[in-house]
């Protein structure tokens, strides 16, 4: 029926006529241009598969590795939310390496050393001083070998790119080189900094002092003494698994999506062993002395080695790989390493042993996303060899099946770089994330990462952090406007009952276009290489074309604000932020962790924990002194922690108030304080009472017994009567009676003291221990606040 | 550089091996088929312009138009969440029309004659009830002619179609009239009801009743007669303002996306005029008699009239437009109204008058999105003649610039029929959305239309609602169980401490397997004309695929449950239901209305007042067994109520679920119904043993005294030892020995009375009172379960 009808299809309508869409590009390291995006299942298929070089946990993240992350979580998300594509995204956690295992030893034998060193019985800081002194020595040595072959090296290079007749590319094997020769130097620099703090410490120092400058050089030097002595697995397995949740806790605190799959490479030992076995039987690798090596020349015959880094192919030192027995060629690197003293090893059939550097990611990437990889990425430094030689350990792996390009979008964030240098560990210029953290907020990062192009360097500095916090600002000056427009508009709204106009006047039609255009350019901008930058820019535009139109739209305007088209301008831009993962909600502007949380899951926990605390007090008989105790205490722990208020209030019911936990525990930091004071107000108090009580009780003591003290009076018989004068005269009933007033003011003046006695024969004793538990207390304290303030 | 590079773009990797992707097309009533979608701007392109007709605001939005609005409002989503359209979406309201002034007046005008009529001074009943009976006769007549003219039309078209030399498609012809007279039919039959009513109302009716029951038609009889006399234009503006408002409240409690532009008519009346006036200079237009036709013979000279239903064409029935002095076709339809009395009217170059029916969507469309749309929504009642109408008027404006494809997809939504026929005003059998919103929620209303193919009729009732609901709830159920799977899975991550392997078997790539095939099932699906059931039905599987995981990943499972595959798994599901615009919380199940809502402050509020119950209760020294009762209330009460199911386990803590507080309840009922059943069984069982104690003790009271009971053999001493036999002469030593043997088994036989005597002497009298009691309690429930049963 659908011929008979009158309708053309609009793709014919406008043949040629149209401007073409833009369409998706990415700068591929593989040609290092911005080509189209295809995924491997077809044009128009949206299932993507990635794989991400994940961390190596042998040490706390920085903010390279937040850079890093949060640009592939950016890229990701603009190609979910944005581009509509489903990723199944994989990142592999490195828990078995060279450096795990180092630092895992190092800090092993450092802890050991250190306990020895510090013990006071052992005195042993001119030991330490000289061993620090030996190890510094050591530590400079090295370093001067490796500036020197990297200078070496370097020379060579730039000898070859000044020949016209040498090979392409080496001009970029020298820039390479430089900044490997700084790095180098940067390390040698830093040893002589080392040395420096030494000599000012002097010859009297003592060992803490020692290990504080000189840790890291007596750690590496303990290490080369006495590694091979560490054997416990668990020394290696608890680092990684510190480390490792870590990174997970800070990549939840920037907000990245977690990956679809965690891959670690101790999980996967079977898959390793299996994939090297396929390249040993494709004949592009060789074992000797039970370690196994990729054989690049081997490869090279019908493939290319050094897809990525074309022009560091050869460059030992950019290739980080040392000699070994019986290795046929220097670019050659290990695939299986046989196992050394002092480190942890898995069985193989060549042997116990582990996997190399490169290995792991091949053969779990291809275990997980099959043999074609639609992107794969990883920050710049890993370019070379690192993903180069992942690209020929998989190709010679799937040799037979002729698939010769084992990942079609290859995607290398910048480095970041802080001080000229790129932040690193082993530069140790580094910033971690939690204590970037404390300073600068998820979102900031974030967008500091956002306005970058993310495939090139950057510096860490104020200038961009500066930047990401004033655009950060107009955005949420943008909501907050937006917010109160709004409520302005609905009270003209309810003011005019149903009457105010909707039409569309110029001013509307201006802003709908700025929209409307904005909506273009940011597509336009993500097409072309996820510039995130210009899409922000043309979102900026947008906010000005709001801000010109709401000044329009003020009080006096003929036409009231049109509360449609502003929330879909607002909406729009809340979007596009959503699909970089910056939240900002219309009605909050209280950062991202505060808006629209919702609290619930983790009251509900804290509620029914304490509902079966309370059940079990009650099952087990408990008084009702523990049952308070328990509501005390879920007041003052988990309901703090949840940013939670309560207040008992006598003869009502119990107030709460959410606050910032931060604020909550100042508040009880505040009043356990006072009550601190008021407990020290007190035992001095007390501790004058009980002092002044000891001085009476002490001088009743010292007083002579009742005859004694009237002997110049009176004489008295056995049971204390007095019976005489002083000079023996006998008594009459009226001096009896007078003597006997006296004998019972005497008494009297003694009594306090005997019935204490009566009570408690050591009372006396008592009261000197508890004048000196109170005076001990009160030094405790004295010193717990002198130690808190320093 | 990119040339000397090894690297082949994927497009050219798979050249025709690859399957093709799907792409979106839509069912388009231009064709009546299925057709790609291509954005006017060109493919490629994300925007998009959208027109959808709107409210004519002059009675309450029913279930019909909540399928309109909401199936437009699936659509739009899709397209812009699924699809990433940037959409600019145009509703009109029409305030100006026919049935808002018809029913504006005689609303009006019943209420004076109500004013008048049930006033009591007046005594007017004799009069209403005459009045009534005429004004039921002049509708009858009308309708009569109504039924009459369709059916004749409906004769003439069938005797056409059967004629095979006759034009094209008179079968659909004939299938719509068969549509109209049905619809005649009904509302003469229901006017015949209106008589039978009046006359059961008898000849002494008051007047209220008889407005109560005559009240329609006497609006339209008083308006026939004094509508002219209706001259203030606030009565008009004030009725659609009011439905207006009523409509946008109604849109909002359904979830519905607020338009980009609203469009109200009579904002609008310099574009519609100007508009008219250019389809006049075209040459497709004449003036008379102070109105405008548009002329749809010189129209048909050189376009297509009726594009999307030619067969409707020339029906007078169909067209809906009376005859009118000066119009020279009876396909010829009004663009604009000459001023008639009772009419609110605005100046033009005719005269004073009002838009005709069509016209203001041709004009105000234009006006925001220029001169071709790329899509037109509307109901399918609006096919013909609005729609075409619409289409012919604009291409007539367009005719000097040769636009000859104003709209290049018209989708219409089904029509929602019940009992049979269409849901409409005129036919009075329709539930309004605020009658249907207080038993069906919103979300169940969206996932009703959800469930459906949106451009097919479908029937209201049970078997529609009650699929909606069981699919409610099975998607509700799948969040419960991810957020309790999760939760389990925490806490097994938390006791191993870093150490649970994060490893992927079997079961894993299973579920991520039909996570992969579900997204390429549901986008297959959304291609296809945006077939959402079928999305649903993938979802369907994929939350079976899910259970059987988690079934495999339970307690006493060799791996753990893989929280990230849960978490990809929960969240894909979401956002495909987001997409519809089904909200479902991870962590909330409890409606649209509280899915994201924070409910902390409500939680919080239940856990301060369990605490200040708990600390009341300690304080007072209350038991054991009041503490745990306070426990459970908390638990089966505010708990409840707030939607948290709180599980007591034993040996370990509580698990909590987040359920509607509705299906907690009726789980509650269920196990209070058991209880009482036990409870009943346990009565039963009790009483029976009662009855057989007390026939026991009462025949062990009723035996004779031992003495008595051994007279015939023995005769006995005060004491009530036995001296003697029974002719008295003494026992010797061996006759003793038996004769106390024999008392003493005489005594065991009683002993167990006289052993409940001696506890209690009111034994007896206490367990025939427990007996009554038991008695009294089993008729107590008995006529309770009588009373629920009833």
């Amino acid at each position: 029926m659908s011929c008979a009808r009158d309708w053309t299809p609009p793709s014919s309508l406008h043949n040629g006529s149209a401007r073409p869409a833009p369409e998706l590009h990415l700068y591929n390291s593989l040609v290092d241009a911005k080509v189209p995006f295809v995924p491997a299942a077809g044009p128009g298929s949206r299932h993507v598969s990635w794989y991400t070089c994940g961390p190596t946990v042998y040490d706390s993240a920085h903010l390279g590795h937040a850079r890093n992350y949060l640009t592939f979580d950016i890229l990701r998300r603009v190609l979910e939310d944005h581009f509509g594509y489903d990723v199944r995204y994989v990142m592999n956690v490195t828990d078995i390496d060279d450096k795990i295992i180092l630092r895992a030893r190092r800090n092993h034998l450092l802890e050991a050393y250190r306990a020895t060193a510090t013990d006071p019985s052992q005195a042993r800081s001119g030991g330490v001083a000289r061993d620090a002194r030996a190890a510094l020595a050591a530590a400079q040595a090295k370093q001067a070998k490796k500036v020197g072959k990297a200078h070496a090296e370097r020379k060579a290079a730039l000898e070859r790119s000044s020949d016209p007749c040498g090979p392409r590319g080496d001009g970029r094997v020298v820039a390479e080189l430089d900044t490997l020769l700084a790095q180098e130097e940067h390390v040698a620099a830093r040893l002589a900094g080392t040395l420096a703090a030494l000599e000012a410490l002097g010859p009297s120092a003592d060992a803490a002092a020692l290990l504080g400058v000189a840790g890291d050089v007596l750690a590496e030097w303990l290490d080369a003494a006495r590694g091979g002595e560490v054997t416990d697995p668990a020394v290696f397995r608890a680092h990684a698994a510190r480390y490792e949740a870590e990174f997970l806790a800070d990549m939840e605190a920037l907000g990245v999506r977690p990956p679809t799959v965690l891959t670690r490479v101790s999980e996967y030992l079977p898959e390793v062993v299996e994939f090297v076995r396929g390249i040993e039987r494709a004949g592009f690798a060789y074992s000797t002395h039970g370690s196994v090596y990729f054989d690049t020349a081997a490869f090279s015959a019908g493939h290319t080695y050094g897809k990525l880094a074309p022009w560091s192919v050869g460059s030992v030192a950019l290739a980080g790989e040392a000699g070994a027995d019986g290795k046929r060629h220097p670019s050659d690197f290990a695939l299986w390493k046989a196992r050394k003293p002092g480190e942890p090893a898995w069985p193989s059939p060549w042997g116990e042993g582990r996997p190399g550097w490169h290995i792991e990611c091949s053969a779990m990437a291809s275990k997980i996303l099959g043999r074609t990889l639609d992107i794969h990425t990883g920050g710049e430094d890993l370019r070379f060899p690192h993903h180069d030689n992942e690209l020929a350990q998989s190709e010679a792996h799937y040799h037979a099946c002729g698939c010769r390009q084992w990942v079609n979008y290859f995607l290398h964030s910048g480095h970041l770089g802080i001080d000229g240098l790129k932040m690193s560990k082993s530069l140790k210029n580094f910033i971690t994330i939690r204590a970037a953290l404390e300073s600068i907020s998820a979102r900031q990062l974030r967008l500091m990462f956002v306005l970058q192009a993310w495939e090139r360097p950057m510096t860490f500095g104020d200038q961009v952090l500066g930047e990401a916090r004033s655009r950060e600002k107009s955005v949420r000056d943008f909501f907050s406007n937006v917010d109160l427009a709004l409520r302005e508009a609905q009270a003209l709204a309810d003011a005019a009952a149903g009457t105010l106009p909707e039409r569309w006047e110029a001013e509307e039609e201006v802003l709908q276009a700025a929209l409307e255009s904005t909506a273009e350019l940011v597509h336009a901008a993500l097409c072309d290489n996820i510039n995130t930058r210009g899409a922000m820019d043309a979102l900026g535009d947008l906010i000005k074309a709001f801000n010109v139109y709401r000044s329009a739209r003020g009080p006096g305007s003929a036409s009231p604000p049109q509360r449609l088209l502003i929330r879909s301008v607002a909406s729009y831009v809340s979007r596009i932020l959503g699909e970089f993962g910056l939240e900002f909600g219309v009605t909050s502007s209280a950062g991202p962790e505060a808006a629209g949380r919702d609290e619930t899951p983790a009251v509900l926990d804290a509620f029914a924990a304490f509902r079966d605390e309370i059940r079990r007090l009650a099952k087990e008989g408990a008084g009702a002194g523990q049952v308070l105790a328990a509501c005390d205490s879920v007041r003052d722990g988990p309901l703090v922690d949840l940013g939670v208020q309560l207040e008992d209030r006598a003869g009502g019911p119990a107030a709460w108030k959410r606050e910032d936990p931060a604020v909550l525990r100042a508040e009880q930091a505040r009043r356990a304080q006072q009550a601190a004071e008021a407990a020290e107000t007190r035992r001095a108090a007390r501790l004058g009472r009980l002092r002044r009580d000891l001085d009476r009780f002490e001088g009743l003591a010292a007083l002579p017994s009742v005859p004694s003290a009237l002997a110049d009076r009176y004489r008295f018989d056995a049971p204390g009567e007095p019976t005489a004068d002083a000079g023996g005269a006998p008594l009459d009933d009226k001096a009896l009676a007078k003597a006997r007033k006296e004998v019972a003011k005497q008494q009297k003046i003694r009594k306090p003291l005997e019935d204490a006695l009566e009570k408690n024969p050591d009372f006396l004793e008592q009261l000197r221990a508890d004048i000196a538990a109170l005076e001990l207390e009160g030094g405790a304290q004295g010193a717990a606040a002198a130690g808190g303030a320093g």
